[in-house]
C-alpha cells in the first residue's frame, strides 16, 4: 500500500534550494493545469503527533498558488453539525472544481484523536471506516483526485524531535500535552493507525507515506509527492476529455418491475368537496401533532415530492405546510443548481440544504432528477447515472441513520390528465407561468419517463426510505392521501 | 407611517374568487419582472398573535412562483450563530439578486418574543434598533426591496380568533401557549410594537400594516400590498436603468492627509540575516502565546493584510501563520467573488467567510477592494464606494463589538522596488504565475491607488479597528514588524 517517500539521510541546502526551485516549478504548472481542467482536489494531511504537518502545510503554502487553495480543520462538532448527519461538515467543505481543499483535520482525526485517550470499540471503529471508505469511492468516482498523505516518524524519533523542541526556550510552545500523551502511547496508537491505513487503501483512495524526520527532505518528500499524483491524475484525465460529451441514448428499462408496478396504480378517484373537507381537518390536525412530537424528539422530516409535470406538487405540498407551524418548515424548490452547485458533486446542493433536527424540510423535486431528467436528457453519462442509484440510497440511509425520517411521494396522472391541466395553464392568465416549452416537450418523453420512474422506484426503494405511490387525477383526493400517509407515517416512525 | 389596507367587512366567495384571480396575475406577472431585473426582495411578517401570518403565507406561496422564493425562519440561535457577530445569521439569509427571502421570523422577533415574557432594559432595546435601521438602510441602499408587513388584530379580535379555533375540535391545535402569553399581555405587547415600528419606518424600509380580521380580506390586503410595493419599485429601477452604466472617472483625494501619511513613512530599513531569525523565534513565540490567550477566552482574531502589488503580503502571513496551530487559522485569499457572491451585497462575502469564536481568519486581501481597485477601476458608482466607507466602519464595528480583534496591515513598497519585484517574478520560472498584465496594468495607476490608499487611511482608521502601516522594502523587517505588532496588538486587547 503506502509508498514511502524521503529519507532519513541530511542535504545540504545548496542542493535543497536547487531541488526546490524545480519542485516548485513543476507544481505550479501542474496546479494551473488541473485548475483549467476544474479538478476537484482533496488533500489528507494526517500522521504520527510532531512530524511537523503544520510546518510541511505553511512551506507548502508558499510553492503553491494560494488563490484556489484552502485549509479545512476541523474541530469539536458545532450544534449546527452534530444536529445533522455525521458527514454533513465534511460535505459543506469539499473543495468546488478548480480548487484545492486541505484537510489538516478530515474524517480520520475524530478517529484516530479519539484513540490517543481511550480505545475505541472495534464494531463503532468499522462502521466509521465502512463510511469512509464509501465517501472517499463516492468522491473518486465524481472525478476528485484524493490524496490522502501519512506523515511518519518512528517513537524514538518523535521523542527526540519533541525533546529538541521542548530544550530550546524559543520553540517549546510548540510541544503540546496532546503530543506529549501520543507519544506515550505510540506503540497502540501506531496499530491502530496502520489498521486504519489498511482498511481505507482502496483504489481512487491510496494513502502515501511522508517520512518526516528531517524537515528538509519531508517538504520535499511532501512537494514531490502531490507532483506525482497531479502528474497521474492530468495525464488520466486528459486521456479521458478525448472521449467527447454525453449522447443522449434510447432509454431500456433497468428493472420492468418498477415501471409495472407503476402502470398497475389505479388512478381515478371521486371525492366530494364537503367529504375533502371534514377529512382534511381531521387529517391537518393529526398531522399537526405528528410534526410537533417529531419536533420535540428532535427528529426531522425529510419529505421528497416527485411527480409528472401538473401533477399537483405545489398544491399537495402547501396542504401540508398548512399543518406546520411556518417557522418550523422551509420548502426546497429544486430547479436548475446555481453555478456554485455545478461545481460540486451532484449530491452536495441537498446536502447543503440539510436542516438541523426537529426540523421539516420539503424538496419539491429533488436528488432524483439524477436518475429522471438527467438520465433522460443525457445531462450525465450513463455510468454517472447508474451509480447514483446506490449513492442515493446510501445519503438517505446516513439520514435515516440519524434520525431523520424520510418520506417520498412520487404523485402520478394520466397523460390526458395532463393535457387537461396543460391547456388550462396555458389559457388562465395566472397560471400560464406554469407551463412552458420545457413541458410539452417532457411530455413528449412520456414513455421513456415512465421507464425512469419504474427504475427509480424498483432501485430505490428502501426499507429506511421507502416510496409511496400517489395517484392524482383527482386533487382532492392525492392531496388528502399525502396528508394521510404523512400523518401515519411520522407517527409509526416516532414509535419505532 | 404605515397605512392600513383591508377593512373588516366581509366577502362574497365569488368576489373574492375574482379579486384573488386579477391580483395572481399582476403579481406573477410583476414577480418575473422584478426577477429579471435581478431585485433583491426582503419580506418582513411581523404582527401580533393569531393573526394568520402563516396561514397568509401559505395562501402567497400559491400565487407566486415558488421556485425564486425562499422562506427563512431563525429560532434560538445555533452555536454557530452565537458565536459571530449578532447580524451574521440574517446576512446568510438573504436572498440573492432575482429572489425573494420571506423572514417568518426576522431581526424583529427575537426583540419583540421577549417581549412577551418580561420587559426589555430600553437602552438596549434602543441599541437593537439602531443595529436594524442601519442594517436596513444597508439593504436599500443596495437596491433591496425590503417590504416590511405588520399583521393587526385589535385585542377583541385576537380573543375572539382565539377561542373560536379554540372551540373547534379540529383547529384547536393551532393555538399555542405563547399565543395564550401573548393576548393577556396585548397592551404591553401593543405599546413596544408601537415603538419599534415608528423608530423603523424609515426611507426605503417602510412599515405596511394588514388588517387580519377576515382571512379573505387579509389575504387580498396581503397581496395588494406587496403589488402596490413591486409596481413602485419596478417604477423606480426602470427609470434608473436608463441612467448607464459606471465610467471610471479621475480620482481626487477626500482626505489628502491620508495620503500624506503614506508619502511620509521611511520604507527602507536593514536587518542582518542573523539578527531576523533572533527576533523572529522570539516574536513568533510571543504570538503564538498570545494567540493560543484568546483562543483561549474565545476571542477571534480578524487579520486584514492589504498592499501593493508584490509588497510581500504572502510571505508575511506565511510567517505569521508559523506561530498559529493548523487547526486554527483559515487564510482567506480575495481574489474575483463567485457567481453566488456576485449576487449579493459586496460585503456578504466576507461576512460569510467570519470564523467561530476563538479563530484566527487571515483576508489576503479583503473588503478594502471596494475602495481600492472597484473605486479605481470604475467597477461601481461613486455613491456605492462613498458609502462603503461607512458601511465597512460599521462591519468592523460589529466584529469589535462581539470582541473579535481587527488587526488591519498595509504593506507598503516604493514604486522601484516593486518594479524590481516584478522583474525577477518574470524571469524565476516557479514565480512567473504572480506577475500578469493586470499586475502592469496596476502599476500604470500607482498614483491613483496612492490616493485612494490614503482616503482609505484616513477615513477606516477607527478605535476599534485602527491602520498599521508596514513598511516593506525590505521583506524581513516587514515580517517581523507584522510579527511583533500582531503580537503586542492582541496581549492588548486581551488586558483591555
Amino acid at each position: 500500500m503506502a509508498k514511502a517517500s524521503g529519507s532519513s539521510t541530511k542535504l545540504s541546502k545548496k542542493a535543497y534550494d536547487s531541488k526546490v526551485s524545480r519542485v516548485r516549478q513543476d507544481l505550479i504548472n501542474l496546479q494551473i493545469d488541473l485548475q483549467e481542467s476544474r479538478t476537484k482536489i482533496v488533500l489528507i494531511l494526517a500522521g504520527v503527533e510532531g512530524a511537523g504537518r503544520g510546518a510541511a502545510l505553511n512551506t507548502l503554502m508558499g510553492w503553491l498558488d494560494p488563490r484556489n487553495v484552502e485549509t479545512i480543520a476541523v474541530d469539536e462538532p458545532s450544534n449546527e453539525e452534530s444536529e445533522r448527519p455525521f458527514m454533513w461538515r465534511y460535505w459543506r467543505s469539499l473543495p468546488s472544481s478548480g480548487r484545492i481543499g486541505i484537510f489538516v483535520d478530515s474524517w480520520y482525526t475524530q478517529t484516530l484523536r479519539e484513540e490517543t485517550d481511550s480505545r475505541k470499540e472495534l464494531n463503532k471503529l468499522d462502521d466509521e471506516l465502512h463510511r469512509i471508505r464509501h465517501f472517499e469511492r463516492l468522491l473518486a468516482d465524481s472525478d476528485t483526485l484524493v490524496i490522502k498523505l501519512w506523515f511518519h516518524l518512528s517513537k524514538d524519533d518523535q521523542g527526540q524531535r519533541l525533546e529538541q523542541l521542548r530544550g530550546d526556550r524559543s520553540t517549546a510552545w510548540r510541544v503540546t500535552d496532546h503530543q506529549v500523551r501520543a507519544h506515550k502511547a505510540y506503540q497502540r496508537l501506531s496499530r491502530t493507525a496502520e489498521h486504519i491505513l489498511a482498511e481505507t487503501d482502496r483504489p481512487g483512495a491510496r494513502w502515501d507515506t511522508i517520512e518526516s524526520l528531517e524537515p528538509k527532505l519531508r517538504n520535499l518528500a511532501f512537494a514531490q509527492t502531490l507532483l506525482r499524483r497531479f502528474r497521474a491524475h492530468h495525464r488520466r484525465i486528459s486521456k479521458r476529455n478525448q472521449s467527447g460529451p454525453v449522447k443522449p441514448s434510447r432509454i431500456v428499462a433497468l428493472r420492468p418491475d418498477g415501471r409495472q408496478r407503476l402502470l398497475e396504480l389505479p388512478l381515478d378517484h371521486t371525492l366530494t368537496s364537503r367529504a375533502y373537507e371534514n377529512k382534511r381537518e381531521k387529517w391537518l390536525g393529526r398531522l399537526n401533532r405528528a410534526i410537533r412530537q417529531a419536533h420535540e424528539a428532535k427528529r426531522t422530516v425529510v419529505f421528497v415530492f416527485e411527480g409528472q409535470d401538473a401533477a399537483g406538487k405545489g398544491g399537495a405540498i402547501r396542504r401540508l405546510t398548512s399543518a406546520v407551524d411556518a417557522r418550523n418548515y422551509r420548502i426546497i424548490p429544486v430547479a436548475k443548481p446555481t453555478d456554485e452547485e455545478k461545481k460540486h458533486h451532484y449530491l452536495w446542493r441537498f446536502w447543503r440544504q440539510l436542516p438541523r433536527d426537529g426540523r421539516v424540510v420539503i424538496f419539491d423535486r429533488s436528488w432524483y432528477g439524477r436518475v429522471l431528467v438527467e438520465r433522460i436528457e443525457g445531462f450525465c453519462y450513463p455510468h454517472e447515472w447508474r451509480r447514483s442509484f446506490a449513492e442515493i440510497n446510501d445519503f438517505e440511509e446516513q439520514l435515516h441513520d440519524h434520525g431523520s425520517i424520510v418520506i417520498k411521494y412520487w404523485l402520478q396522472i394520466s397523460k390526458d390528465v395532463q393535457l387537461e391541466r396543460f391547456r388550462s395553464r396555458e389559457t388562465t392568465p395566472y397560471k400560464q407561468h406554469k407551463i412552458n416549452d420545457e413541458d410539452w416537450r417532457n411530455r413528449k418523453q412520456w414513455s421513456a419517463y415512465e421507464t425512469a420512474v419504474g427504475d427509480m422506484l424498483a432501485l430505490t426503494d428502501t426499507a429506511h426510505a421507502p416510496w409511496s405511490l400517489i395517484p392524482a387525477n383527482n386533487k382532492r383526493y392525492a392531496r388528502l392521501e399525502v396528508l394521510r400517509h404523512a400523518a401515519k407515517r411520522i407517527s409509526a416512525a416516532l414509535q419505532e
